[in-house]
């Protein structure tokens, strides 16, 4: 038994896992979720402590139950461990991954240059819990996240959306868990679509294709978040997450490619 | 015998290929004509007729000569084949892949929202051509590509970096080979990085990991690319690109893991 939630979900033994219950949106694991349960059994294979670069595409739906992650060592460099892996079941591949793994304990290199820093938002009690309840589907990991939304940015929930794809907001989770390089492949999957703020037609947006970059270790306390999508076009959409810690570092970049709602 | 160099340059046969001289910087092949020449070989394994969302890590560089390109379909699915992928040489590893492949002849979805349009360019005429010459690295690549710099987004050659690392221009082949979603692999690493116009000590920016979503199938006639880096920072940099096709559609968007130069 572990301590806390995410790391009792995300355990794995010689590549034995399970989906557990409790981490899904309408019946189905979320991709951030399913992207750190694989992530945990290819860096138990890296035999580094860091996600540096991961990439999943996501293949079927994610069940609770068990799951076998397959992990195959493509280089062990001096950085860099890379890594080719799938989540699969009874023959079904749910996940195809690959990634480099390494150590962001101490920074590689000293030069900086930053566009921009962290989202403005109100502080974490002033922003508005998402819920279990969006729309008519249910959003069972509510329960195991404190994601605190940015109150100009839950329009569409009254549909009013605010016609620009972007929000943002602070993540944390329900029981307390530290952040660290791992949750952040979660962190990047736990809000509701940008796309939402579009006057689109509503529905489940699938995720093709999704990278996170780990740009280095969070420090304590609830990270700020804020996810866009600028180009959704001929079917398909993209969201480009930023994650940043408490003491306004960049943690995480992500990119998802999705398709728009089919119905 | 192809009719243009770059289908010479990108052919497999039964997963048998050559890395080709003469797309080289400095004598390593380019990042995005080694992810075009594997993806060559992957696409024929998909059966599908274009790239879709394509991830590539970078694990030795690319010297002339041949390499294998080992394929595994690990779904074909309704819209999508998937399959991951390695360029190999000698035991050696140079790239490894994950791909969706699909058609993209026909738009899978009507709704479209851009929150931006193309780059604002001069005409193609009026740009800089990227020429062999680049500091003291040669990038023979150069001679096989049409590459047109914004003549604002040169300063860094002259010493005299703008501090925002943006870089944009027009791209075709110098052969006349018109641009299809192959090619547009290469086109989204064909111009030197953007942090090129940061004050950080120059060199080598080595890439990690390299993700490109082709949107569309490009018009005829040159594209119009913008390159930025938001976050240099613990020694990783990110990359993102935009291609736009004559028509002003977006054709594809990239993104680059980079590391700063080590010297």
């Amino acid at each position: 038994m572990n301590e806390f939630e995410f790391d009792t979900a995300t355990s794995v033994a010689d590549g034995d896992a399970a989906i557990h219950d409790g981490w899904d949106i309408g019946g189905n694991a979320n991709g951030g979720y399913l992207m750190a349960l694989a992530a945990r059994g290819l860096l138990q294979a890296s035999g580094r402590p860091d996600p540096i670069s991961l990439t999943a595409h996501y293949l079927s739906p994610g069940r609770p139950g068990p799951v076998r992650i397959d992990d195959e060592v493509v280089k062990a460099g001096r950085r860099f461990t890379t890594v080719s892996g799938r989540m699969h079941r009874d023959g079904t591949t749910l996940l195809q991954l690959v990634g480099a793994f390494g150590d962001l304990s101490q920074p590689l290199g000293r030069y900086e240059h930053l566009a921009s820093g962290p989202p403005e938002l109100p502080p974490f009690e002033e922003c508005t819990p998402r819920t279990r309840e969006q729309g008519n589907v249910e959003v069972a990991m509510m329960d195991r996240l404190d994601v605190r939304i940015h109150p100009d940015h839950l329009g569409w929930m009254r549909g009013a959306p605010r016609g620009v794809a972007e929000i943002a907001g602070w993540f944390a989770f329900a029981d307390g868990r530290p952040l660290d390089t791992l949750a952040l492949l979660m962190v990047c999957d736990a809000f509701p679509p940008a796309v939402f703020h579009l006057d689109m037609p509503p529905g489940w947006v699938p995720t093709v294709e999704y990278t996170v970059h780990v740009r280095a270790v969070p420090a304590p306390g609830p990270v700020r978040c804020v996810f866009r999508s600028r180009f959704v076009q001929g079917g398909f959409l993209d969201e480009d997450g930023e994650v940043w810690d408490s003491e306004g570092r960049l943690v995480a970049q992500s990119r998802q490619l999705g398709l728009t709602p089919l119905g």
